[in-house]
């Protein structure tokens, strides 16, 4: 195990960015100056940027760091493809106290490599720090979108169609099992070994979620431009009052549209919890919620992955969802708060 | 007091950005969207960031949330500045503990609005949450440059002055000063009151650095191109051999021409340190060191606060100070290390 002190800043840095190199035209000068350099010409250019931090955001105990790092870039990524760009640049600052080594610093970066040659993003800065507690992880990500054509939170019209990529809740239900199995681990000392067998897709979607970049290119292959888009980061009810809000619009989502797959429903019966509240509040989904003209039906049933799950509103009739028994309920935003800890 | 956690994180983001409204050409679309939108045509674009942590680069006892807002920002724009580009929009990320209130905040942003508004900055997005221990303050700040024209480090050649602006080792002092002063008060108790006259000037060298825009303003007016340039915040011991690293050359700086304020002078007699140590290694100075061409020299000596240092040479002659009595001591990288909290 190697201490970080020994390496210094410049000798980590060194070490981190000789696994990165340039790829993108619009990346000139990368890590090694006062800032980095890029063009993108009559491109727009988008900036996104996260913070995480160990204890709030993320639990070491049952998160590899190779994950973590995979992860802090996709969701990055995911909020410049939910404006319609692509990811091109990020950069990386790091908190680290001390009980972390050179191997740990490894281990994490080993994801953000991971994650950045899938997604074709460079890294091109940072800023490697001590830390007095704990891992801190900052990441700015910059993207590209032709002129003019991001997709805001602003454009949804009444009659639009609200759609949503993939599964909702599955991340949520991965973390709550993550969790247990933590607890129980705690009370049962070594001896005990995790079962998730039958459990790896909600384990997947929380340990290593992925950002939509397939669905951004169908969308485009298809010849359809969504009015309204934004990723579900936060749970797919505070996202939709996101749309409205901004839109000046109400919706109607139908309980019995909402995408869950099986292991997520099995995973609440097991806990007890309400599956459909868990879908619409548990967040850290990474689809895509968007909505479309309602001419585009057709070409939207063309898409694998994307579900019509309702419609937008004249703002007066309000967000709200119809129950499988035909009621109606006010959507409430109950999603992920990070000032009180609790979804 | 109003608590964080009843206004919430969007509260809390519409409460900061109210004092933030757009102002550069390049700002499109700022906070409120999955990722801010900017447009920069032909010009290439420069991204630098930094990490702040409480008890690592900052101590709340002495410094307030106000100039360390102002502070932070500065510092970012120093960077933009150092590569001859000047800065237009920064995204500003918090992690807050259970300590801060709302009014904390304001203050901090308070500092943030005041920078912002002198260098012409847009707050264009950020990230805000809950943090278990401390204040976390991750700041990017993006530029704009005309296209190819920026400074880096790597073209230094020899028989080039070396330059730098202002004085150095001031903000060094300023902070030995503000340690001093909270051991005594800690030792007095509540009577304690810091006696800071006459000290003015190296206390506002900590609290609130300046970047150099004035500097890049009169190099362009004079129609100076520097050869390398960066700023000096690790000190100039560890600036000056990173220009020469990466320029592949050596450099002889005078002690005597090393530009030293006398309030610095003053503090460091009655601390009984060596001025010289402080003043190449203090850091935090915020100043721009740059090399010109030695054709230069009659241009350099019409701007008003900078000083010729020395000259680039060949690079098998190292990195040298020549001292008062003639004596070469090679040049040693002594600057701030946050991975051991030592200078």
């Amino acid at each position: 195990m190697a201490e970080i002190s020994d390496l210094g800043e410049f000798g980590l840095i060194d070490r981190i960015t000789a696994g990165f190199p340039l790829k993108n035209e619009s990346s000139i000068l990368g890590v090694g100056d006062d800032a980095a350099i890029m063009n993108f010409g009559e491109k727009d250019v988008l900036v996104t940027t996260d913070l995480l931090l160990e204890g709030i955001h993320f639990d070491l105990r049952y998160v590899p760091l190779k994950h973590l790092g995979y992860k802090s870039a996709v969701v990055n990524f995911s909020d410049i493809y939910a404006m319609g760009g692509t990811p091109r640049q990020i950069t990386v600052s790091l908190g680290v106290s001390s009980r972390f080594t050179v191997e740990h610093i490894d281990a994490l970066y080993e994801g953000i490599r991971t994650a950045c040659e899938f997604y074709g993003v460079d890294l091109v800065g940072g800023d490697t720090s001590a830390s007095v507690t704990g891992l801190v992880i900052s990441i700015t990500c910059i993207g590209d979108c032709v002129k003019g054509e991001e997709i805001r939170r602003d454009g949804a019209k009444p009659t639009d169609l609200i759609c949503v990529s993939g599964d909702l809740g599955a991340a949520f239900m991965g973390l709550q099992l993550l969790e247990r199995e933590n607890r129980v681990s705690a009370d049962a000392g070594k001896d005990f070994t995790p079962d998730f067998s039958g459990k790896e897709y909600i384990l997947e979607r929380q340990l290593k979620p992925e950002a939509r970049k397939d669905i951004i290119e169908a969308l485009r292959a298809e010849g359809i431009r969504p009015t309204s888009m934004m990723d579900v980061s936060d749970g797919l009810s505070s996202e939709l009052l996101h749309i409205c809000r901004n839109s000046h619009t109400g919706c109607r989502v139908y309980e019995d549209r909402i995408p869950i797959d099986y292991q997520t429903a099995l995973m609440a019966e097991e806990l007890n919890m309400n599956l459909i509240t868990a879908a619409m509040n548990g967040g850290e989904d990474y689809e895509l919620l968007f909505t479309v003209p309602l001419t585009e039906h057709d070409r939207i049933e063309n898409i694998k992955g994307v579900k019509m799950i309702g419609y937008i509103t004249e703002p007066q009739l309000g967000c709200a969802m119809i129950t499988r028994d035909g009621q109606e309920f006010p959507l409430k935003a109950q999603g992920w708060n990070a000032f009180t800890g609790k979804v």
